[in-house]
């Protein structure tokens, strides 16, 4: 009833001192074990590296995600440590059920599924350090893939970290050749087999310059007819990531082929 | 109370020793056995199709996904091996109740939608290695279908891992011959008969040049009445995949019978 | 402790061997049984429906669905058996509790959903093989009604498989008369009581020649003032899927009419 | 160990023949009873409406309703014969816990909610058979109101099946005089009050030939001033379901006043 | 197993005579009890209503609840009266557990939230009968509100069933002064000191005769400086519901001013 | 068995008048309470505000709130005191289990989150009364912060009602200085030198008349480079809530600056 | 029975008061205390940031975190304390089942998933006090990141308040070097390799006078072939938070360029 009575104030303080330096005792053996940790691992996968013919991307992936799983144990391990100092049963926390277990279990559901969903993505090796992916509506450079999240730096230079939760599709744009696709408006007057003879000569051109691509370009035929103009579609295979300097080059290509075209029909 | 000294470290360090050896040895059995297995069931699957009559898609599907349950039994069985390492009882963690059990079994239910649903789209046929599909947002070749993801290479090259859950409505674009649609506008000052007829003569015209065609193409009649124009429309049957290039044809057929049409009654 | 060793090897092998016999024959036994049933439930309806005075969708749908469940059941006694082989009780895991157990209950909890809606729209007659309905965002026509799945064929030859819980909305656009309805655009300088009187001639005109009109079409008003046009709405009652080409057909006599009407006011 | 022995075929054929038999028999009475029953359900309801002086809407509502119950009572007792048929007891399945229990209980919730959603648009009498509303983003004549599926019949002729639960809010159409609004546009260089004046006299013109109209049509002021027009609204109470002919002969008359107005100040 | 003769069909008849004879003098009871009832309650509120000084909204407000509790108070006492009749204990349904159970609780799960959310829209008095409120999507004036649903009447005439659990955000337009907002367009290469000089005498000219204008309006300035054109805003607080009103007015004088004044400086 | 008659009629009725007795009594003494409470909690937060320097807005943050508490509190213990009126354990009913207990659970559970939302955003200090925020997509000033519902005045006088569960993100505006932003566009022949510094004299001329900027305005450069003009940025710092009255000033002055370039250039 | 006189009221007065005084004394304490503990930690943290070279960002990140976790242990122990004051033990309020138990879980279930999102924030670094993010929808300047709540400053001023459950995916655009993009409208009828080399110029002279700029500006291509006009991309690589001051001199830069040269051209 006399709530502030009851408590052993003096007593308390004392056990909070030598608490508070055990405590701190197991902060710096944390911290110690931490970077000592991470240097030994970065150390043991550069040995590894040399030694076997590991792509780079597939060897920073498992590099990064080592480092974050032994990041993730010491954080428990250091949390379980804590509790058990202030004589808190951390199994009995873990399995302890009622109202805040419920809530923990809904709450904690989120973190599973990052687990559950990162270690698919790992194991379908569906992304690698260094490849250009699409997902979660980001779209950008995979700079790490953890257990928990995955970071990707998009082409403006802002870095992403996406719960693997939140990674449901991804589209990983680094798997095989890419198509190179652009269209051409032209208006609806000129004579389409001359317009297209002239874009294809001037593809032919183009890909004799650009070792780039692999397969075309090809003037595919009329993709639209429009009221006023006619939209020609031209597509090639290129190199991986080599899509959009190829796009551009032949946008270049053929406006400059058309105005020679116009040019000499003017006359 | 003192945490510290209560560890017995030596005795941690060679107990960690001779796991290390064990985990080891676990490991390179596994490399072993999933790179051996592998081959195998390739090689029967090589003999396999050389002596029945199936489809290529249909025994790629079939080959891919035997991989595929063969990868992830070998998976289970290693992370089991690995618990009992540690004496850990699988049984009791896949059983275990609690708060770790309630997250656990949400954040996995994903898993196990992804399978049923995985299971359900290979009883029924509904997509075979080598089909267009669209599904989940995403429109491409299938690569590859397994129990937990379906592989969907999209036109522009990228490749696209979509777990199967997501996978709620398949359309499957290569099931039958496929309908070509090609809408013309005219300007509302011309005549409609004449140029029904003339589109339809062109039409009739392509039709001579395309094997791909299995029916039509037909002008079917007016199907919009603009403020400024009249919006004509052409449909086809054609051969699986061969829409759109017929489409592409009958554009540029029909501008360049509308085009000698003008010329002559401008004259 | 010693894991590796604690196998018994050979003795795994030996079992496996005939594990794999047992398992061969009653594959074997399920593809027989399978392919016969097929044959005699087609052969039964085929009778079944010459003698009886069904109509060609509902006799469709109905065989369609014996066989649907025809193959699940088999798949179902399958499964048990298999799993009888490994010694496996089958009870236990459909009545098994615990993570996984929570984890299959909201994992398949989808399938349940699945086979209760299309019980429910089967038992109400919604669809029949053949209507042409908009379900979960296809437009087409039914080709099959299964347990779990719906087969929808859109217009352009793709087929689509919609789960049946997916399902939710059903417009059946073959369950009696349709509407065809056209809008018309006239300048707005343009008397009004003479544009409806030749729009409401060329009508009747059209009904004329077009058996497929059971009632109209009738010009039913001014339905939009814009700004520089006026919108004169025209609406009809059709046969069922004949709306579009009577759309068509009526689009066309009007812009004749107005053309005609133009030409002489003109003069 | 031995599956396929273990299993007495002859006997279980023969139970199979008698079973078979039992079924048919079942069935048979099931037809019956069902076809007999509509039959009275119907001529029960004919009398009872010439006696009483229901609405007719209320009587089909209560009528398709009785029929609906009647027919999902027949089928559950035709459920549990079946099932009791094959040894298996009925309430073990429906009280059954476990998994299946368990993904059943959720699957069936849309069942359980359809019903619960049916009882309280019926209790609250929310919508009647043949009136207008607007439910679930279908817009159309409700045709039956059951207790699991409500069936709207849009004006272009689609059936719309639309389970209950869909049915969140209701907006029903006829319930009480319509609201007709036209606005008017008119060219910013125009005098005001002038066209107000004319407005409002071809209102009151249009009024009178209108016996549809209860109250105004009124122009009731500026509703928007544009760049270059000034959009003048009009509004008016109707009849149920007379609102869109009454803006209809509204437009047309707004026109031709202010062609009348337009042309007499040009002169 | 020989399912048909175990009925004690005579028996069955007889008890279903008596049941039904029971069945309809408690539906009787019921209807009486119901039409007298509401009749009692309307009495009872009508002289409630002449004695004291309710708001007339909260006065029906309150009447049309009663209303409403007692109806259901009444149809749950006939659903348990109709349940006993049948032999069926009503509370152990209510408390039932299992499959049912599971389904019926999700089911219901929309009922409770329902009333819940219904009654504290009562307590915190969010709306009342009469008020003209913005819930759901749908907009117009309450008509009533229930323990489950609210109604609300469009300014079109359509009656809307709102389910209380819909209601999350309530917008209630009739609580205070309302604002009436005009934005003007005026030519870029007019004066703005002159314009808005103009406006503001237009706008205390409309002031004086508008007594519902409580404040203002002012000519606040500028608030758009687009390619062509300036957009000046005028804004007036005006007495509940007369806004729109008050705006369409504005408009007009402002339209005639800038008219006058464009006529006088172009002489 | 026979229901009618089982029931103790006079006794029911000489109960219910003693029942409503003892329930008027109950529902005098909470109005009285009701009324007495509120005006002794209003008193003495008055007394407080003017011996302590509270900010007004959050006297009356934590007026309503009291007050707000104290009715819940009132209207739960009636709740309660009514129920153990007619025998029933109100304990058993709030821990009450089963169906109704789950389906209750799980509608309140809008409540509880409403609860817990507002209790955070009362102790995190995000919102006081007369703070302009944005939440849930109404966007205004706030009226009330309660421990369930949130009351935001919209700038046109309408009050919103939201509950605390739907303010997941607060946007509070009336925390620091705001920023004016004005985006000017020029037509593309303009000498952009010669422009920007015109519009940065014009912005110093309006800073000097304009106490309510804190820093700038200063023109930040070329925004958007369009096909036929040229956008030019402007921001400054200004007193809360005055941004608006800045930018409008800062529009005027802009569009006179280049009115008297343009014209002097134009000589 | 007798409810009213069932209390004893002057007991309860008495106790009231009591109650009421150790309440006011914990108020008290509760207030010194958090005061002076958050001008300890406060004081704490200035003299190990200047001891220690963390970096300014993550010092306030860590300061503002510990206020933080500070506040939230303090008021759980304030309200432990008022709540054993009224003999209620907070123990089994905590583990209750029950309903209220159940919606208490699902209702908190949010407050879990905050820390939860949170303490993962923090541990993976994801942002620190300072940086530039999107998330949640908002954009702007991290003010503080909390164990519940993360304060967002827009740039206009307005501080937003996110729960960290509501923080899925962090874009954070202060973790690198950022790209400045500019595209610049270009004529269709201009030579596109002068045009092209007159922009490179124009870069390579804004780069001399920008040290912000890290790499480029490069003029990359053609992005676009439009009907009328090409459009021409340029991007460089910028110091964190200068890519807008870059774009927008080099669009300055651009057009005097582009003017330049039409002028000359046009000579």
């Amino acid at each position: 009833m006399d709530v502030i009575k009851d408590y052993d104030w003096p007593g308390l303080l004392t056990n909070a001192g030598i608490l508070l330096l055990k405590l701190l005792a197991i902060i710096l053996i944390y911290l110690i074990v931490r970077s000592l940790g991470s240097k030994i691992i970065k150390h043991l996968f550069q040995k590894f590296e040399q030694q076997n013919n590991l792509s780079l991307g597939r060897a920073q992936t498992l590099q990064g995600l080592t480092l974050n799983v032994f990041a993730y144990i010491l954080i428990f391990i250091f949390i379980v440590m804590v509790l058990d100092l202030f004589h808190y049963d951390p199994t009995a926390l873990i399995a302890g059920a009622g109202v805040v277990g419920l809530a923990v279990g809904f709450g904690a559901q989120g973190l599973v599924s990052d687990i559950v969903t990162g270690f698919f993505i790992l194991l379908e090796k569906q992304i690698d350090v260094g490849d250009y992916i699409t997902a979660a509506n980001f779209d950008g450079i995979v700079e790490q893939v953890g257990l928990r999240t995955t970071q990707i730096r998009s082409f403006d230079g802002t870095l992403n970290y996406v719960p693997n939760r939140g990674i449901i599709n991804v589209s990983n744009h680094s798997r095989g050749t890419m198509q190179a696709l652009v269209d051409i408006s032209v208006p609806l007057e000129k004579n389409l087999d001359e317009t297209i003879h002239i874009l294809q000569s001037a593809c032919d051109h183009a890909a004799a310059g650009l070792p780039q691509i692999k397969e075309g370009p090809n003037v595919i035929g009329v993709q639209e007819l429009g009221a006023s103009e006619v939209v020609i579609r031209i597509i090639a295979k290129t190199e991986n990531m080599e899509q959009w300097r190829v796009e551009r080059v032949l946008r270049k290509e053929m406006k400059d082929a058309l105005d020679r075209y116009h040019a000499s029909s003017a006359q």
